[in-house]
């Protein structure tokens, strides 16, 4: 590698070019920090991660946790290496990782890796000599990955008694067990602790994955470079865009084929018309139905076989055995110490119980309450709009016109508050709730956070399904929604951060060849955080919601989702690595919350069909020609979609979670472990 | 063990003091075969399995089967113990086994046994010095455990090249690989295998379980004598029984307060009477709704509680990690040599799909056919009925009141010869899909002709509750059923047996202390064998579905089921102890696809009740004054069922299917295992 490292966005800088024998443990220059053991020499250290200290931070703070990271775990280190940048008392810490801290975190976190049969196998520290590439860490380990460890240790800086920081007040001392890192953020010590990019690897994945035509995405190198979190969104955009085809072309033959909707559609653009539904040469089953029935089982077929994916996505990226259940808690999870009864290591311990006490007193009212507050709100702007509407009626003047858009706006502010509001209370709730992973923790606030906009976006269509039963207002909301929606999420998403970043950002940072390096990391500082992936998954929610919720009373829901996706992908791929600081990505084996998410949704979606089915004119039509009574009507309706429902399960229970192939490997690996732990368990009893 | 043994009920047998210096391995005498390795000499032999041979073998096919049985596994035999019986050329074969295989196949059943640090931890042969009683195998194994092992091993013994059987015509070979013990029954060489009872423990468990007044059953005890299968089923017979005192106090309640439904209850056994429902003073809400709301919540509620006290009861006798999965196929099972991806040895394979197919072309549309044969003949029933109520009004003769009865009596015939039908087809559909696992082999057996049963025995009660929606014959109907179906099980399923024993069997099995041993133990073959739990929990099941789905309309239900359930428990118990022949209880951990049929049951419970809830008469008649339309009325059963099911699935969702405690066993064992399997990949490197 180091004969490449020219070509490297780094390679020139000073202190890239490292001989271990230069350096001295005891003072700290503008170097890298001393690896600790010989098989981790190396001729070039990667900066992978950058810590942004605070203004007033002095010289031997600063020392003091340079020194901090590179000592090594058992002195209560991370066992990382640190630069201090091309000035001792700069305010940025390169930090990057040796290759054996690596291999450890690579174990602790459970990650699968190619062994040298070919099978993916959990990574053995002891064993590394078996892995393909162990002792090249740049193909060992994905650059999300390394970056991902590099933070990982440092969050797991634990104090080992308690201690005074040098250069600080004696009122910012640590005790015993504290998170370093957490307190020294509290501090202000430490303002920020980001990865860094590699331009030329990103230059390559940008080629790859939104500049040309490509129809495919890069998904392997978007997990090397952003991680899997990150690679499995991606790769469910591109599954779910794809799987829209059949939709689409129902969607687009029955807008041909069927005067109807043709004819809905146009009075839902254009206002009613005189003439009302009565075409004659109909066939006798409408597209409606056709599309009612269709999407029902579309949604649950689409998500079994994104299960399917979803686990041979995880196998391939090493992530199907990730043991984060066993690896030391996440940095804010507090709780007395104890001894974990699963690990046998001492570590912070919170009752289960407790837990679920607060989740239950505590966050579900709460949430509660906010849902209320949404509904209150819709009841309230419904009220007023009567009310106005009724005042304008009654005095016709220019105030009574202006009032009438005081309920919309008034709503939109109410709305908007609420939903900041809650995101900063849905946080404190889920801190409250004091989950032990990382994983659990963004799940309940995914949770909390799901409910909430599912009902702020839903809320309005469902009652005008539901008690209004009124199709063609539906059909007209739908389609304003999708396509306004769109527009808008495209704008903000993309256009407002381009011009931001392009006028207002980049003048501050003209970056040149020439640049030392550290000016080069310092600039990514300042791009904005990446906001997270929860925007991207609501919107696709919302999509996958208009479409098997609702899309029976407008066909081209479908095809309108499919041209947006197609440059969605595009978009989000241009703004991740664009627009954002390169954000750290947990390994995951799946999309977590969203899974159910989705899944959820396609049961909602048989009710609101069958509902939507009952309400099309068609029938109601067919219904009252052949005599059957309102209430039989129903009967049948409700019949309908127990039947439905029943085929939903059986699908779902027939069609196996992962593939069988991903099976029998996972077998394999119970089977193996099983028959270790029985070895083992002789050897310990020999030695 | 030995000074003991002169109490034991075969202590006195001439073979079963052994001493191991007598015995040659190449005469085999009237004593048990040589022990292979010196751990395994104890000073007796606990008989454990009776074989029964043919009328027709041989001695020198009695005496191979004998040397098969007690050749050391690598030499293809089942590494057992055998005794010949008084007789060198008698039918009967006494099985036994020594140490080391009993502990071998503990290792491949995957039991856990208590280890030295008090928990529960899966067995290793290698490890076996750690575990508790380890060289005792009376204590350490149960003997439903011992016995199931013998039983285990028979099966499990496959030829090793081709060979021909001693003393049987050349027709009979057996080739390699051929599952012998299978072939050897079809040959007609062995006529019966089964587990030997041991009269004094049958005694004391006896009077623990049902001689006395007791309220609580000796469940641990059943486990080690039945073993685990029979153990779960009356674990849940215990369970369940105990869950029906809140709904058996509040049908107490509400047939005391409420006058509505006991006039309704009088009507349903002297008919109805003039006076309709018209009471005044009634409270709004009525026995029937409430009813209706508990047992939905309530039958949830039982069976997410069932399966916490499963998984304890699993932890408890052992069964939590049954490796099932990874041991050798069943005995029925065929398929091409190959390589077992997951375990890497050498068996017969099959492959997935194709059983897959088997079940959806052939298993699917045949159950279903069947199916429609029930519903089939219940429409020909009710037309048959119409019918002759018809000729009846017109001729009324002594013919016409004979052929009354001809449509009940024809329908009974034709269910039961379709049940009869059923079954056998049901057996050879499972055999053709040819399941790897036994317990795969239950379950979807279990499944088939659970489907029909259910059918079979709810398709009138729904018909009458859906179609007809006639409350007081639904009332009158489940009465019946309850009261009758209830009297004919307990007489069919005790009484019969009981006199049958007493009066035919038993005079011509008159045993006395001094008899042999031998025919004490050919005495218990003349016992029927015992029929399986299949019927056992059909009968729970169709309670429980009489329970939760239709006891709002008799609120008594809850009461006449578990005075039931306390003869039950007895009349159980006293049919296995005494008029069976003991039956081989392979390791469970929990009641398989039982425990869905009754998850299933409750969840339709949700459906049913609100049905039954709107053809109150009470309801209707509140809806009607308060002036709601019929369509809206149902409109709101619906809004009440959607949200009961939602409830319905969060709890299930938020009660942990397992108990804390048993969570955190199984994730150290989790733990435990993958630690080990990090070591071992190191140690095999070095090594």
């Amino acid at each position: 590698m180091s004969e490449a490292s020219g070509d490297e966005a780094a390679g020139d800088s000073a202190g890239r070019e490292k001989v271990p024998s230069k350096l001295s443990a005891a003072s700290i220059g503008l170097d890298w920090t001393k690896v600790r053991c010989p098989c981790c020499i190396s001729d070039r250290v990667e900066p992978l991660v950058l810590v942004k200290l605070g203004e007033k931070v002095g010289p031997e703070t600063k020392r003091w946790i340079i020194r901090l990271i590179g000592a090594s775990q058992k002195d209560g280190g991370a066992a990382l290496l640190a630069h201090p940048g091309e000035d001792a008392s700069g305010d940025i810490i390169v930090v990057s990782a040796p290759r054996c801290t690596l291999l450890r975190a690579t174990e602790e976190l459970g990650l699968c890796k190619l062994y040298r049969n070919g099978d993916m196998e959990a990574f053995s520290y002891s064993d590394r000599d078996n892995f393909k590439d162990s002792d090249n860490m740049e193909e060992f380990l994905t650059l999300a990955e390394r970056q991902y460890m590099v933070k990982y240790e440092l969050d797991g800086l634990r104090a080992q008694r308690d201690l005074r920081i040098p250069g600080l007040p004696d009122s910012c001392t640590l005790h015993n067990r504290d998170n370093i890192w957490q307190k020294l953020r509290s501090f202000g010590v430490i303002v920020d602790t980001f990865p860094l990019h590699n331009p030329d690897k990103l230059k390559n994945l940008s080629e790859a994955w939104y500049s040309g035509n490509q129809l495919a995405q890069p998904l392997d190198s978007v997990n090397e470079y952003f991680g899997s979190s990150m690679a499995f969104y991606f790769s469910f955009l591109d599954f779910y865009t794809w799987s829209l085809l059949p939709p689409a072309l129902l969607g687009l033959t029955i807008t041909y084929f069927s005067g109807e909707v043709q004819k809905e559609m146009v009075e839902s653009v254009s206002g009613p018309q005189a003439g009302d539904v009565e075409g004659d040469s109909e066939p006798p089953v409408s597209g409606h139905m056709l599309q009612a029935v269709f999407s029902m089982l579309w949604s649950t077929v689409v998500m079994e076989l994104w299960k399917r994916r979803s686990s041979s996505l995880s196998y391939r990226w090493g992530t199907l055995h990730l043991a984060e259940r066993f690896a030391e808690p996440r940095p804010g999870f507090h709780g007395d110490l104890g001894v974990n009864p699963v690990t046998g290591r001492v570590e912070p311990l919170f009752p289960e119980w407790q837990r679920d006490l607060r989740m239950a007193l505590v966050s579900v009212p709460v949430v509660g309450l906010f849902l209320g507050l949404v509904v209150l709100g819709m009841m309230c702007f419904y009220w007023a709009e009567a009310q106005v509407q009724h005042l304008h009626n009654n005095w016709d003047s220019l105030l009574s016109q202006t009032l009438l858009y005081m309920p919309s706006v008034l709503h939109i502010v109410y709305t908007n508050v609420l939903a900041t509001v809650y995101k900063t209370v849905a946080q404190s709730l889920t801190e409250y709730e004091n989950h032990r992973e990382e994983s659990a923790f963004q799940n309940h606030l995914t949770a909390k956070v799901l409910v909430f906009t599912f009902f702020n976006y839903f809320a309005v269509l469902f009652h005008i399904a539901f008690f209004k039963q009124d199709v063609p207002l539906l059909r007209k909301r739908l389609a304003s929604l999708l396509i306004v929606t769109q527009l808008i999420n495209q704008v903000t998403e993309v256009v407002i951060p381009f011009l931001v970043d392009r006028f207002i950002s980049a003048p501050h940072r003209t970056e040149s060849k020439d640049d030392p390096q550290e000016e080069k990391f310092r600039n990514q500082g300042t791009l904005p955080p990446f906001p997270g992936l929860f925007a991207e998954y609501i919107e696709l929610l919302v999509q996958f919601g208009y479409l098997s919720l609702f899309s029976c009373v407008f066909p081209l829901t479908a095809v309108l989702l499919l041209l947006n996706n197609l440059t969605e992908i595009r978009s989000d791929a241009y703004k991740i690595c664009k627009l954002f600081r390169k954000p750290f990505s947990p390994p995951v084996a799946n999309m977590g919350v969203w899974q159910i998410a989705f899944e959820v949704l396609s049961f909602v979606s048989v009710v609101s069909n069958c509902w939507l089915l009952l309400l099309s004119p068609r029938l109601q039509e067919m219904f009252q020609e052949g005599g059957m009574s309102s209430t039989n009507v129903l009967l049948l309706a409700v019949l309908v979609e127990h039947v439905l429902i029943l085929i939903k399960v059986i699908m779902a229970v027939l069609i196996p979670d992962e593939p069988d192939w991903i099976r029998k490997k996972r077998e394999h690996i119970e089977y193996s472990s099983m028959q270790a732990l029985r070895q083992q368990k002789l050897q310990s009893e020999e030695s």
